[in-house]
């Protein structure tokens, strides 16, 4: 089959919700008018924005920010070593790698040394390994944007990823989460910088074939400690009618993303009513109207008494967390002297 | 093993979205109460309705008449013979069967003689044959009500019906549809009967243990015109999420109901813009504010003048699909001649 760009080329990428079929060149343009244009209608990024990308080693974000760098837009990386086990080392190799190769050097975090691993917290907190992640990630995605000035924080998450978690939100009618989901979140007082998902409108299919053939080297391991096994029943389910009525996930996120719909208004209306609201993370817990730290987020955001992040609590949840890893080591400590 | 419920006999239907598994006479007691609840909760039915039960020969709608009779309601089913070669023949047959074991004469209109059989019509039309069935049965649903004095339609969707429908919906935002998805459309002005659909809170695989279980012999195969894979495919969709998550489509439908939910109340708010708004059927289609007929909603319905059923336009969408089968059959003969 001919590229249905060229016409001349062999098309390499076959995108049947698109009717379309792509040489790799003309899928590269294809690709970036696509994240172009995501930016574009929903205003997520600015010329004269300093863009804070963050890198997990996996496709998505790597993508991401090959992209941004290409339509030159001011970027810098971050990579956050979860400290786990061979999973972490082997992801910040392809990071460094990536950037590297593009005369760039990643920020990196290392929530070993900041005396927070991933793995550790989890079980001295007794929480979910990926809900702890949520909250760590998200005080560093803040943390560095402030200190290295950058004016929005990006982050890879595609066209699958967001219409999973749409379909999860809708079956349960999480209405806070519904409220909280889009592909841009403002800047909101007190330190919360503005946080997009340039991809939302490119399929993983298409993410993987852009990292593919432009030669990415991504991590394919997904993390060992996830298990967020519903997500990844969301996307099959999704999968299976994509396959049969190609097209079906971008009408769906698109509709809902639509401003006159009545989820949306519902949304807005919430918005304003409480004009800073926390941006709550794609693992979030909890489906009432509660910040990412659990307690109530009626009121104003006050600094945290230990970092001076936005909390609604006496010190914010990252704070608290860290503090529980800090007593269980010196009784651990204790214990053994 | 044993049954949840007596702890006796042993457990004949398994149903992991209630934790539960029942003996054959536990499962009718519980599935019967299932009903009850989803009448009692939308007020569906009150003990003084005269209830028309519209069966096809198929095990939902079989079981609907078979509990509504059991408690107590005042019923007669209305079998609508479409025309369609040797199904129609042997839907009948268990139609009249099972009313016969139960000491009833289903009411039965036959769209061959009344000019209207559904193949003929859809080629005549050329159009669906589920969009012209759905006009047709509406229309006698409506007209066979009011000619028995009839309070009520009652129709056997169950819970996997209504939520794959409620998934196509939203997937693709259809809010005239979705506003007017709901297991009771009340009674409006002009000959729009109520219609209820007792059965939303049970799935199809409950109501087919149930109708198995009571020895109600029913056809099992799909309609031959009914080509409506969509609606299938979303239902294989969230089967493979009710699979690992049992309960999921139940609380979908019931957070959908919630009268609070923003897209109920955007239902509510349109409906009293829209005093009389026709009931659209399940394949009634078009996306915008159409009645069934197609044409504009706004303003007030008026009696067809062929028929005297409410419509939007001069004659009513049945009417007009009976004119066309007329001339064509007219032509047809003239051209023989």
């Amino acid at each position: 089959m001919k590229c249905k760009r060229c016409r001349r080329a062999e098309a390499a990428v076959d995108l049947p919700s698109h009717h379309a079929a792509f040489c790799p060149d003309c899928f590269f343009v294809f690709f970036r008018r696509q994240v172009k244009e995501g930016i574009r209608k929903l205003r997520l990024l600015a010329p004269e924005d300093r863009v804070l990308v963050c890198v997990s080693g996996g496709k998505d974000s790597l993508v991401l920010w090959d992209v941004l760098m290409e339509e030159g837009y001011e970027t810098e990386g971050l990579y956050i070593d979860l400290g786990i086990d061979g999973y972490s080392d082997r992801s910040k190799e392809r990071v460094l790698a990536y950037a590297a190769s593009r005369g760039k050097t990643p920020i990196v975090v290392e929530l070993a040394k900041e005396g927070i691993p991933i793995p550790e917290t989890a079980r001295c907190t007794r929480m979910q390994e990926c809900s702890v992640c949520g909250t760590v990630k998200r005080h560093f995605f803040n943390r560095v944007a402030a200190e290295g000035k950058f004016t929005v924080v990006a982050t890879g998450h595609n066209l699958d990823d967001e219409t999973a978690r749409l379909l999860g939100n809708l079956l349960h009618w999480q209405r806070d989460h519904l409220a909280r989901q889009h592909p841009f979140l403002p800047e909101t007082g007190g330190g919360l910088v503005r946080k997009v998902k340039p991809l939302w409108r490119v399929s993983e299919v298409e993410t993987a074939a852009y990292g593919f053939l432009k030669g990415i080297d991504y991590v394919t391991e997904e993390c060992p400690l996830s298990f967020d096994a519903t997500s990844l029943v969301y996307k099959e389910s999704l999968s299976l009618i994509e396959e049969k009525m190609p097209g079906t996930r971008i009408v769906f996120y698109q509709g809902f993303l639509d401003p006159s719909n009545p989820l949306r208004r519902a949304a807005e209306a919430a918005a304003q009513d409480d004009a800073v609201s926390p941006q709550g993370g794609e693992s979030a817990a909890g489906a009432g109207p509660m910040g990412e730290d659990g307690e109530d987020i009626l009121g104003t955001p006050r600094a945290c008494a230990s970092c001076g992040a936005p909390t609604f609590a006496e010190t914010c949840s990252y704070c608290r967390l860290k503090e529980r890893v800090r007593q269980r080591r010196e009784r651990r400590a204790g214990g053994r002297g």
